[in-house]
């Protein structure tokens, strides 16, 4: 007997009607003689609308109290899935976060599971029980509510499946798995049986947006292998494994795009120790993250500081980095918010030669001007206008052969 | 500096601009020097709305499920309510029933509290909060969450009152307090100052429906004064308290009525023991209230039963009663569900000669026919027709002169 960790999105339980499809997706695979935990979100936009009525009585919601009140949405979905699995004439029970044992800091709307404790689980699951979870929650050592924040049920998920040494952790969700390459951008692309961790983040941070890369790395972290496939079709999906980077060493597997880009450049800044960090450690402050950094190579103690920030965040890091380019005595600065990144991710990569010469080719011969490079150990990056981002991704897609994955 | 234990119902907290001046009631309280814990019920039709969404997946959903569906209401009301006083400047945090310390036994949907550990609201009230309190719920020892089923958001103000030792229970509704008789009935009802515990539950169960039996009788156990006001006016409303009986020995107090009544007479019946129980049994197994019984002074051993049940009762008790008239010989049963109560109430009433004289007199000058009379110490109840209601209790209120209450 297996016992397997499920997780199911928003959009998957977003009515009763597809509240009663999971419940006997549930049950067919308890049928099959698993274990079953299960995760669930809120239904449908329920988080949202919530949201909205903590607006309508504070222009800026106590995180505490925002936290608790999240919190019921995935009460609401978990206990619905219950009853619909009970009335399939399945044993069932739902637990909150507190209840299924996650435990965590009180960084409120984004608190980090600290441990779980799966007793409870453990106990429901002797007395037959499939056990549904709300998902995106836990609770402070003084037994105060908090969320996750983004990626929270995939989280909850994984973190249960790893602390239940579950077999697998499948998470069901609005694609089929993950493909080559975004599938509206390139008709040719297919979908990966398997892939890595390392090559899964990469993908994710840089577009794909299929599995949060918190439950990636927690994946990662625990050697829990994670299945992504659709909750509306019965195709195998895609898992997220260890073993698939030793079988595919060396080959690009997929393409990434993100065009939440914006570009700052700072011009003249002198080029002395200190200067660096006079820039970044207030962005870092105000929770901007900052991607990709150049820095020209310095003539006459000159040079030019380029960076990227997520284009939502453009003018809240203007507005910090223009008074710091007076107080270091730069002349000016220039931003680009037109620009998108594409990727080619691939384990070992990097130290295989040949692969960003590719990469910078295929470019080229669709006439696409390469305006930064950034690189990681299985990732090869380009950030380019983003107009030209479909045939950029179709472009790379060929030349690295990926319809034949 | 008095605590105050405050319980705002559903329609008072019905949307977000009620929300807001509910709000504003709290923090005028709080500026006026007091502690404040304050207990909310869901908003408006939220809990009618949840079990619409049950019964959409359940033909009959599980009710430790539904108990924890159902509790999400008052979470989403808490703490929205928490963030409208924080965004007028005040200090304050939601609990749920748990994290207030309301322990409950296992019976879901109709769970009792079995006590109440202060020590959270304390601590909260400590450091300066205004404490929200989600009503309706508890936790078992097992910490699932069960509701305490009608009346429940009273209850749990005024076990908190008691637990905490408040100075006062203040319950704001959508009635201005107690009146001497149904204000929509007799235009003269006035509203009474102060009332005794007892006295409330004879009004409250004949009929008033302004506070749940549960909450007065809890009341009453532990003496705690209970304030019953508007939430949407500034009138004073009415104290239930133990003082009032002594002030107002020997005196009627208020006219009370029921139109949800049903008459069950079983003609015939074998006058011999056991008889009773054989009719009344199986009605307490399926739940069904047995109210006035009234057995006809025997001849030759045959006797005529009536008694009455809740009107929304009727078909389920028949289904019930039919069978056992045949077991036990009985001639055949007659149903009545054209009839109402109409009741007076009064400490010590029944120790004082000529008060159900004067309330006989009374129904017999407007020509109104009495079907059935039960008593209790504080009150006497006369079973009438329905639709001379209006004319009895008016009738009544005059001959007890309550309009100079």
């Amino acid at each position: 007997m297996a016992l397997i960790v499920q997780k199911y999105g928003g959009s998957s339980v977003a009515d009763s009607e597809k509240i009663k499809s999971v419940a006997r997706r549930i049950a067919r695979a308890k049928d099959e003689g698993n274990q079953l935990v299960v995760v669930v979100s809120a239904m449908g936009d329920t988080t949202d609308e919530l949201i909205r009525m903590a607006q309508q009585v504070s222009e800026q919601p106590d995180e505490r109290e925002l936290d608790m009140l999240l919190s019921t949405g995935e009460l609401i979905s978990s206990t619905l899935l219950v009853m619909a699995l009970e009335s399939l004439g399945y044993k069932a029970v739902s637990l909150t976060g507190g209840q299924a044992g996650i435990q965590t800091d009180s960084s409120y709307s984004q608190a980090r599971i600290l441990r779980v404790d799966p007793q409870r689980i453990l106990a429901e699951l002797e007395k037959g029980n499939i056990v549904i979870v709300a998902g995106f929650q836990g609770v402070t050592q003084d037994m105060d509510i908090t969320t996750l924040g983004r990626g929270g049920s995939d989280t909850t998920a994984v973190a249960l499946a790893a602390s239940l040494n579950a077999e697998v952790c499948q998470i069901y969700t609005d694609v089929e798995g993950v493909y080559t390459a975004d599938p509206r951008l390139v008709s040719e692309a297919t979908k990966l049986k398997e892939i890595g961790y390392e090559e899964m983040l990469e993908l994710a941070s840089y577009g794909a947006k299929i599995l949060h890369p918190r439950a990636v790395e927690l994946g990662g972290l625990y050697d829990m292998p994670i299945l992504v496939a659709s909750s509306f079709s019965d195709s195998p999906g895609t898992l997220i494994c260890k073993e698939a980077s030793m079988e595919v060493r060396n080959k690009a597997r997929g393409i990434a795009q993100d065009t939440n880009v914006a570009k700052i450049t700072v011009i003249n800044v002198p080029d002395h120790p200190g200067i660096a960090a006079a820039i970044f450690e207030p962005l870092a402050k105000a929770n901007i993250s900052v991607d990709t950094i150049v820095q020209n190579a310095s003539i006459e103690n000159i040079t030019d500081l380029t960076f990227t920030v997520a284009r939502s965040d453009l003018v809240k890091a203007m507005s910090i980095v223009e008074p710091v380019i007076k107080s270091i005595g730069a002349k000016r600065c220039v931003t680009d918010s037109t620009l998108a990144k594409v990727s080619i991710v691939g384990t070992g990569m990097q130290n295989t030669p040949g692969y960003a010469a590719r990469m910078f080719r295929a470019l080229y011969e669709q006439g696409i001007n390469i305006q930064l490079i950034t690189t990681s150990e299985i990732r090869i990056t380009c950030i380019i206008a983003e107009d030209r981002v479909k045939d950029a991704v179709q472009a790379l897609h060929k030349a690295f052969e990926l319809e034949i994955a």
